[in-house]
């Protein structure tokens, strides 16, 4: 006896999607509440299902719908905020910032809906999201009617939804029972990645995975830097020291792979983890080429991800597919890598499967979910249509598809779309609000970015740290009397140094905004040779607080920190309007003269060629100590030989400026 | 005083593209006739032309109409003909027989018509072409209101237009008189690349271009096979050897140069040659990364093309342009490559420098024509919009700009579309007829494709050329006799030859279509080295004509050729399903045997071991001439020493395959 059906889909190009890739032409799906009852050749079917109710499907490709492997559905609000950036720059100095400031459950739910509606219009079912406020992300996703796996992000950094790691799992264990065993969310934890996880992390969001049964998500070998840091840092590549935290006791969903190698593949396949490919994150981004052609023949389950629409900057699956087949030849130097049908595949069954929920999605089957969409291949950009080969069907979804072309959704045998038309979001809703948190992040960013100091401080550069000093600075026509004096016992030596200091100072347009030093101090240990490098970040302000006799200065405000990212990275971050490079060999004393400790530094200025210099610096805290000290900095650059009336107002780099 | 006005365009954020990149938002242009009168800021606009007809843009973002720099487009009528194929066999085994078939005016005509509509639906406003009939592209493109640079394809080979390439050249030169100063169309000569046109008709093609002062376009360096060729052949890489065939006297348009090194760069600049970049063709056909980075340092113009819908496909600029960003950040590794504003450039403004009609299109400036599109950038997809830099307006459109987003365009004034509807053409008729041509294409494919023998027909492999022979075959268990025998003097040695031979055979699910063999004869001389190498391509009919006395037979008909291809073109082609490989050691002569002729081979089967055998060869042309030479045969085995009985009736292959 046949099942009793509520809705027969007829006059259908189905593609199933199944094992033997079966096609019917024309054919016809019998619904029954969520899922899939049967499917067939039309005429089969309608003498089967003769009294039930019928959507004619006007000829259109009928097919699975479309899994996005890999994405952070609430960075929707951030598309299109930052582009043509290095990784590092775009992530730290804009990603990072601004969701700190930003991302709230309110957020979260806002962008989740903008990412849905826009996945429905292209045709996307189902998606496997990793971000904050997962509870947030999930409930929207239900709303809206669409399939997720849901990973709730574990970072050892603290986190827009929680202080430390402990309070994420937490967080996420509580997460996880309340959506366990949902019709459409399926939970998930997510350890960010190794490179920021710790291994107690690692080790616990595996534990959480097993415990519950559910899919973990993890960003693997993202890039050539991370396999070289784990290979430092570890002394193994990503796949095997992930693997030692034992996280493939769980089900895992890897996104990027894209720097992992053979025996690296042959692990992920081993322990049945699927991987998200992200075709055109990993483009934008310059991140590399995944060796797709040999997971491929290693039968890998490989999905295919949009990855968030921050680097994108959008959910197009359609598009995400054909470049997949596109790059697999353009870096393979093969035209037949990842033909149509096997992009098609990655798009459907075996993106499911990478989501560990091949069971229930990812083909028109009998029994699975009914997650299927209508295509119109009808259209201009799709004519003509060949039907010589069967295979030509694929081919056309993949190399002339758009999402535009999609014209109606069904997840979970509910109607999300209909003729183009959204049935359970409100897109003018989403876009005023949309265009409120966009108004707002603009207008953080602009003050952000008033100021050198501003942007310092927004990546964590430096805290408001000012010193003040009192300082002078001397020509020197020759050091030697210094040098000669310094062994004298009218000042006691505390402490001796030599360094080799290379100088990049960043100019601004605005001269108020003073000078961005960054330095690579070498020590020169006793032997000559350099023992010790370390990078430090210094805002020069520009302002001088304050003149004494004999040009002693009391000096600027100065925010100093450790130089944590490359010369490169502020480069690009703080787009100086100048650089001036300065090299010098310093030694440099910390010494008592008459109960004052002073720093001297005696400085031979190298490239571009200056000459000698001595400066003298002391810290001070009050306006009268500053003057005592400017008192006896004078005494003691006589006491050293110079001549006080040598005296240089400005710093090295104004030096340099003004000769050009 | 104001210029008269027809129109003003108000409410529009304007992408001006002009060497500042001006933007105005709100702006306004002002529309005289074919060309721009005036643009700026929307208020001042509103004072200047106070009782002008107005259109408002509804906050779109107005610019100029895309520049598709290299395209074939009546091939939209093979799009999705054939995928995921290397180059040779897609063009040799599926276009170029295709294309012999039905390629016509009408053919012509019909496909232009149906690019133009989707290029005008996805923004592009002027295309440079090149195909055959180039008169009825030109016709075509002018009927649908488009802007094109037409250019009349050349080769050395016979063409769809003209039986050799001096037809080709006078129908060029008619087609150039007949269009040149038409307000769209700008004729061209196209030789088709290097490789396939002689030294004369890259000369006379320069020659032509030189004359009426019209651009030449060429496919230049597409492949790394072709510098290879250029290089054995010509001792110079593509550009120098089309620089010295005078091409460059010409104004150039290259399309490619995928594989150019910084002199041809150079070259390329020097002579103000345009570059069109097609990056989903180099993806799809695996052609490689063209150096786009290192021609933006040599300022080249570098305009963006779809390249034939055949191999793309699709005519989606957007697409387009993205891609070639996504690319070159791909390729490069670095992210900061080819930013959103200079992919935008290059599908615009530098794509009109790159076509040679810079002055008159390609930017939104006072006296250019109005060649225009509004771009919606308020849909989902583009959702939210950032305003803190200006450029974000640039990566808007780039990375998450559809076609689909493009409401209006205007070309040379005229209104193209309006809100999605075409005003030039009627889509749906084109449509009916393009599903005729795919099925008439269907058909000849299918046909074709129902014999081993009609595909091999198709590719110019083999004309019908049959021989019969009387054969036998007899196992040896030791040569020495033959070699013994013939040193007597019951027959004359007419010739003598030594092979070294290696066989792939190629096996069909249906035996009726015999074997087709690809054969690599080593010629070996008397010290027994390689003096040379032939290939050649051998049809073995399955049936046997008849049978003689001790299985002497008349064997089957044979279609032989020259292998011009390459054993794998030939696999991927006629996809067998089985191939065996035999390697044989053969000595042969021709011999006067009793009055008669006859072949005899003695051949070592090396791999797999056989051991010996001695075949005995007569061409024959009637029934009882064969009678008489199945008698002989017989004679002559035994005169050799072989016993008759033990005649082998199976050739080589069969044997082998026997054995599995």
């Amino acid at each position: 006896m046949p099942p009793t059906v509520d809705l027969l889909l007829t006059n259908a190009i189905i593609l199933t999607m199944d094992e033997k890739m079966t096609i019917f032409e024309p054919g016809a799906v019998a619904i029954q509440g969520d899922h899939i009852a049967d499917l067939g050749p039309e005429a089969a079917m309608l003498e089967q299902f003769p009294d039930v109710e019928r959507m004619d499907c006007g000829g259109k490709i009928l097919m699975p719908g479309l899994i996005n492997a890999h994405t952070h559905v609430p960075m929707t609000l951030l598309r299109g905020l930052a582009d043509d950036l290095r990784l590092d720059v775009w992530l730290m100095g804009y990603m990072m910032p601004v969701e700190r400031e930003f991302v709230s459950p309110e957020f979260v739910r806002l962008g989740t809906k903008l990412a849905c509606a826009e996945m429905i219009r292209s045709g996307v079912t189902c998606f496997a999201d990793m971000y904050y406020f997962e509870d947030d992300v999930a409930a929207a996703t239900a709303e809206a009617g669409l399939r997720a796996v849901c990973g709730e992000s574990i970072l050892k950094f603290p986190t827009p939804d929680a202080r430390d790691y402990e309070e994420s799992l937490e967080y996420a264990r509580g997460f996880i029972q309340r959506w366990k065993g949902h019709p459409l969310i399926v939970p998930s934890i997510a350890p960010h990645a190794p490179y920021t996880c710790t291994k107690e992390i690692l080790q616990a969001a595996s534990a959480l995975a097993v415990e519950f049964d559910i899919p973990l998500q993890i960003h693997i070998a993202e890039t050539a830097q991370e396999v070289e840091t784990s290979r430092q840092e570890h002394d193994m590549p990503v796949v095997p020291y992930v693997k030692k935290q034992t996280i493939f006791n769980a089900k895992v969903l890897a996104a990027h792979c894209v720097h992992v190698d053979d025996g690296e593949i042959k692990t992920l396949k081993h322990h049945n983890a699927g991987v998200a490919h992200n075709p055109s994150s990993n483009l934008k981004l310059a991140s590399g080429f995944a060796p797709i052609s040999e997971m491929q023949s290693a039968e890998l389950n490989v999905g295919i991800g949009t990855d968030g629409p921050a680097s994108n900057n959008d959910l197009d699956m359609f598009e995400e597919m054909r470049l997949a087949a596109f790059i697999a030849k353009g870096h393979t130097g093969d035209p037949t890598a990842l033909p149509a049908t096997q992009a098609l595949l990655m798009g459907t069954r075996l993106g499911a499967r990478a989501l560990h929920i091949g069971d229930i999605t990812g083909s028109i089957q009998p029994g699975k979910r009914a997650d299927l969409i209508l295509v119109d291949i009808g259209r201009l950009h799709q004519t003509p249509r060949f039907r010589r080969e069967p295979d030509s069907l694929y081919a056309q979804v993949i190399y002339a598809g758009h999402a535009t072309d999609v014209t109606d959704v069904m997840v979970n045998g509910r109607w999300l779309m209909r003729q183009h038309q959204l049935l359970t979001l409100d897109e003018s809703i989403l876009q005023t609000e949309a265009a409120q948190y966009a108004q707002r992040i603009d207008q953080f960013l602009a003050g952000r970015e008033q100021s050198v100091l501003s942007k310092l401080i927004a990546i964590g550069g430096a805290t408001e740290e000012e010193s003040y000093e009192v300082q002078s600075k001397v020509r020197l026509a020759d050091p030697s009397s210094v040098i000669a004096a310094l062994k004298t016992p009218g000042l006691e030596i505390l402490h001796e140094r030599h360094y080799h200091e290379f100088d990049t100072y960043f100019s601004f347009a605005d001269p108020k905004q003073g000078h961005l030093r960054y330095r690579e101090d070498e020590y020169i240990d006793k032997k000559g040779q350099v023992s010790n490098v370390r990078y430090r970040l210094t805002l020069v302000g520009p302002a001088r607080e304050g003149s004494f006799a004999s040009d002693v200065l009391l000096s600027r405000s100065r925010f100093i920190a450790p130089a944590t990212h490359s010369l490169r990275f502020y480069r690009e971050y703080f787009k100086p309007a100048k650089e001036t490079i300065i090299e010098k060999d310093r030694r440099r004393w910390r010494v008592l003269f008459r109960g004052t400790e002073f720093y001297i530094n005696l400085d031979e200025v190298k490239q571009p060629s200056l000459g000698y210099f001595l400066e003298i610096k002391s810290r001070t805290w009050s306006r009268r100590d500053a003057e005592h000290k400017a008192v006896l900095t004078r005494q003691l650059i006589e006491f050293l030989g110079a001549i006080p009336e040598e005296t240089v107002s400005q710093d090295y780099v104004e030096i340099v400026e003004a000769r050009h």
